[in-house]
This record gives C-alpha cells, sequence and structure tokens, in this order.
C-alpha cells in the first residue's frame, strides 16, 4: 500500500474539494492510503466506515492569503500543512499532497521534512501544458532565485530519475534553457552546467534550448535556474491567457451565426489543454519524501490528480534512487 | 526631410524585399530622404530618377548565416551593413534601417555609432504582439546577458522617451519583471533597481510585474536584463506558435464543414496578431543615432514598417532628450 498524507485544509476550495479528490482518489487508485490532516468535524462524516482513510485532528491553518508562509510554518506547528509534512517525515507516510500556498509548502519541505542528505537545492518542478503533443518537465521555477551549476547538475539528474520512474521516459533528454543553441551562449552560470551536464553519465544532456522551442524540442526536461523559469512559466500562462481572451472575442463576434458553436468547441478544448487541472501539480525535488503541490485552485479533479503523481513517485521510489547518485558523488 | 540609412543587402529576402519596402515607404512618407548600401547594379534600376534614394555601392556583404557577425563587423569596413551604419556616425543620416544579423547590428552600433555619452549600455527593445489590445516595449532582449540596476534605469528613461514621442504615450509606465508582485520579490537585482526605478524622477514607475500580466497589464514598457527578456520574448513566440499549431489542428477536424470557414478566418486573424511583421523591428536603445533592426525575414511591408518606426524616432528626437537627462546626472 502506498500511504500519502494528506493536507485538508489547504487550496482555494478547501476542505470540500480536497475531500472530494480524495474520495475520487479511493475509487481510482486501490493501493493508496491517506492520512488526512484537517479539522475532523468537517472531514470525517464524509468517511464514515472508510477503512483506507485516517483522519487526524489539527486545530490550525495556514491561510491562502498568508503574508508569510515562512514565519507561519515555523510558528504553526499544529497547522494541517506542518502536521502532514510531519508524517512523512516520521516515516508515517511516503509522500504528501497539498494545495496550500507554494511558499508555505517550500518552507515545509525543507523545514520539517529537510532535503535528502547531500542534495543541494531543492527545486519546483511543474510540467508544461501538453500543447506540442508531449509532457515536458521545468524546474525549477522559483524555489530558489539563483543557482549555481552544481546545483542545476543535481536537480537534472533527480528530474531524470522522475521522468524515467513517473512518467515513463526511457532516457529522458535534458535541455538547458538558454537564450541560443550554440554552446557557449548565455551567462556563465549556463557555460558552467552546459559543461557540468555534457559530462555526467546520469544525464542525457541535448544542450541549449532557446524559448521559441519550449513547445517543439524533443527535451523531456528543461532545466534553468528558478528566476527564469518562473518568468518563462508565467510568460506561458499570459500569452495562453491572452490567446483565450482572443478566442473568446472572436466567439462573440460570430454572436449567433453557425461558426459560434464550433469556435465554443475549439475554445473549450483550448481551455481544457493550457490547464494546470489535467496535470496535478508541481513536484517538489530534492526532499526526503515525495511533495507534491497540488494547484491553489485545485477542484477535486485536479485534486485526484495530484495524488495519482505522488503515488507514482511513491511507487517509483525516486527518492531512493536518487541517493544512490548523491552516494556515487566522489565529494559527499 | 528625415535622411535615413539603409542595409539594403541586409535580411534573408535581400536586396528584393529591402528595395520593395524602401518603394513602399517612398510611397508612404514624403518628408523621408533614402542612403541605399548595396550592390548597386542589383538597386539601381529600381529607383531611376527617384531623387529621394541615393545609391551608395558597397562591394561586400554580411551574410545572415555568418557564425561570427561582430568579426564580421570588425574586418567587413566596406559592408553594406557598416557603411549604413558609418552614415549615421558622419551625420548624413539620423537613422538607420537593416534586416542584417542581429548581433551584427548590436556590434556595429557599438563600434561605429558608439553609445551615448553617459549611456553605459545599449538595449535591444521590441515591441510586444498586440494581443490584449495595447503596445507594449520590453527590454532588453539579449544585447546585454547581465545588466545591473544602474543601466536599468538609464534604459527605462530611454524607453520611456521614446513611449512618448514615437508611440505618443503621454506619461508611459515603466514595470519591471519579476517573480512577484510585492517589493522585495526577486534577485538582488530588482530590488535594488525597484529602489532606483521608485525615486527617479523622470520615469513614471508601477511597481514589478509577473510573466502572466504581460499582455494584461497597464504599463507600457516592461523592464529587464537581456537574458530574462530573451527567454521571456522566445517564450512568447513559442506558445504563439504551438497554439498556431493546435488550431490548424482544429481547422482539419472541421474538414470541409462549415465551421472550417470560420476557424481560416480567425486562424487568419491570429497569425496576423502574433506577426512581427506589423511592428517593423526592435529599436536599439542608447547609441547615439537612430538603429532600427528589421525582422531578419521582412518582407517589403514589414521593412516599409521598420522604416516608419525609425522615422517617427528622429522626428521624435530621442536621442537628443536622452542626452538631457544624461546630462542632468549629478556623477556624469
Amino acid at each position: 500500500m502506498v500511504k500519502l498524507a494528506i493536507d485538508a485544509m489547504g487550496g482555494d476550495h478547501a476542505p470540500r474539494e480536497i475531500i472530494k479528490g480524495v474520495q475520487l482518489a479511493l475509487a481510482r487508485f486501490s493501493d493508496v492510503e491517506f492520512l488526512l490532516f484537517g479539522v475532523e468535524k468537517e472531514i470525517a462524516p464524509h468517511f464514515a466506515g472508510e477503512e483506507r482513510v485516517k483522519i487526524i485532528h489539527c486545530s490550525d491553518v495556514i491561510d491562502m492569503g498568508e503574508q508569510d508562509p515562512i514565519g507561519a510554518v515555523r510558528k504553526g506547528k499544529d497547522s494541517s500543512l506542518v502536521r502532514a509534512f510531519r508524517a512523512v517525515r516520521d516515516k508515517e507516510a511516503s509522500g504528501v499532497v497539498s494545495a496550500g500556498p507554494t511558499q508555505g509548502v517550500v518552507a515545509a519541505a525543507h523545514l520539517v521534512i529537510r532535503r535528502i542528505r547531500g542534495m543541494k537545492r531543492v527545486a519546483i518542478c511543474p510540467t508544461l501544458p501538453e500543447l506540442g503533443g508531449k509532457r515536458r518537465l521545468l524546474l525549477d521555477v522559483g524555489a530558489n532565485t539563483e543557482l549555481r551549476s552544481e546545483h542545476l547538475l543535481q536537480l537534472a539528474q533527480f528530474a531524470s530519475i522522475y521522468a524515467r520512474e513517473v512518467m515513463g521516459v526511457e532516457n529522458p533528454l535534458v535541455g538547458l534553457l538558454n537564450i541560443g543553441t550554440e554552446p557557449g551562449k548565455g551567462r556563465e552560470l549556463e557555460n558552467e552546467t552546459h559543461e557540468l551536464l555534457k559530462n555526467d553519465p546520469n544525464v542525457n544532456f541535448y544542450g541549449n534550448v532557446e524559448g521559441k522551442e519550449l513547445f517543439t524540442t524533443d527535451c523531456d526536461i528543461l532545466l534553468t535556474d528558478g528566476f527564469t523559469g518562473n518568468m518563462v512559466l508565467k510568460t506561458c500562462e499570459g500569452v495562453a491567457r491572452a490567446v483565450g481572451n482572443f478566442l473568446k472575442e472572436e466567439i462573440n463576434t460570430f454572436g449567433k451565426k453557425i461558426g459560434y458553436l464550433f469556435m465554443r468547441k475549439v475554445f473549450k478544448k483550448f481551455k481544457k489543454t493550457m490547464s494546470p487541472d489535467e496535470i496535478g501539480g508541481a513536484n517538489l525535488f530534492g526532499v526526503d519524501g515525495i511533495v507534491v503541490k497540488a494547484h491553489g485552485s485545485s477542484d477535486a479533479y485536479a485534486f485526484s490528480n495530484a495524488i495519482r503523481q505522488a503515488r507514482l513517485a511513491v511507487l517509483g521510489d525516486v527518492v531512493e534512487k536518487m541517493k544512490k547518485i548523491i552516494g556515487d558523488g566522489s565529494d559527499e
């Protein structure tokens, strides 16, 4: 059985959609057991007689609008978020899923579970929308505003294991985001990282990848520092939103004409393609346990997909496989 | 009269589309005179009897695929690119337009015309596609992989003058690209720049702008270092391309149905909206003369728009206005 800890109070629509998401996951996956952390009287009635769910009451909740989520994690020892992460630290669960505030999740990963021994940084790694017919990981998207080349190397190794074990890609191809394809382009960071990736036996390195190839490149993993990754990810979101508005306007132009129905169909499909709900959530790579950060606005379906993702990462044993690579390192 | 130097041999479709573009500009703008640099026998027949065009023969051409455009500029003293830039340096023309390789244009701007005295960096500044119904400048997109806060301040001042004089925006709003909207977000660069922009009398500072607001923000100018700007710009291109492919697929799905015609119309409009041809070209800010880099794939219409842009910048006297601000600086 895969044991997962769930922060039942995190997310814009918590606990309602989290509860429904867990119910959905119970139906979808017969090999998962849940520890649900949250306000018991709100949660318990929904899981009466369910043997695969255990509810642990927490009096405290970290608010989605919390101005200082890191401070809240430090202080909120009885919050549903911190308690769920503590279950992973104490080996009561192999992974944790939360739709709570990103910074709170990153802080709890660092402060409660901690990094894998020898792993120098933790990264947030979402999956890009499947626009080009292929799923691609992008990291880091904001856990660290700056990274050094040796950090990027470790993150590339971790992402490669993840893509192999969870996404079923046999020999995942890693691309380094850069402002030109030729070696020697970019900043010192890109040049140093290029050199490290090229020579690492654990990484199948493609070379530099430009922003315009984001949805056409053969790469499965796109690597960059947290500042750049965040700008790139949110730019995708911005363009998608603008294109969505553009299509919506066109629909209005058609008014009640015949084309209206066709356009609506296309618009709906586009929205579904770009939606993070289809993917589940972002992974936290580098933590000594599986951590999935579901989108804050997750509905039940999206949250069940985040659970699916955590389940696959646990079954794929990605943390232990990364520990083996780090153990191989000569200077650890 | 506005005198512009034209690199007639630069661009994927040179000299044919450049010649046609100049012909188009002659018809569109009665107040512009041209110095055309290129292979005389290819150009002259197209401008017989045209008083507003002077052709200057150059034997050398910097190839679009040139591996070392900077070296080519240093060595290619008789290339059409270098000669056109020299015309601006020697005050024979007020501005230059080239569809040649970007790195060559940036190198010629630096080495031939040179920066405005006191201006510390030159930046490439294109206009974003008008997806959200508003034109916005983005800089730097790659002239400098790294910039310091004082460089970004000067570039914000220059862009503000440009937006006022050329785009007709009365009090242009400047946004700093960042990974969060609150002050204190981002790297040291963003924090220092935030402080400088906030206190500068020549800049109407909005604050931080995230990638997802790129096409919805009220800002007229979006400021960042050349690495980030290049990633953001090319990511827009990548998403647009992927969305274009998505729409194309939908069209194929509709086959010969009635919706097909509607979809085709929407697809064409989308392509036009995202096309750089509508805008003209990217500006080089900080050079002691007007430099417009037209898109390499420019056709006649796109090139005439790049000419339009150079004409407006000359008429707006943006370089002299920037010199006044730099003159005000206490430490220059």
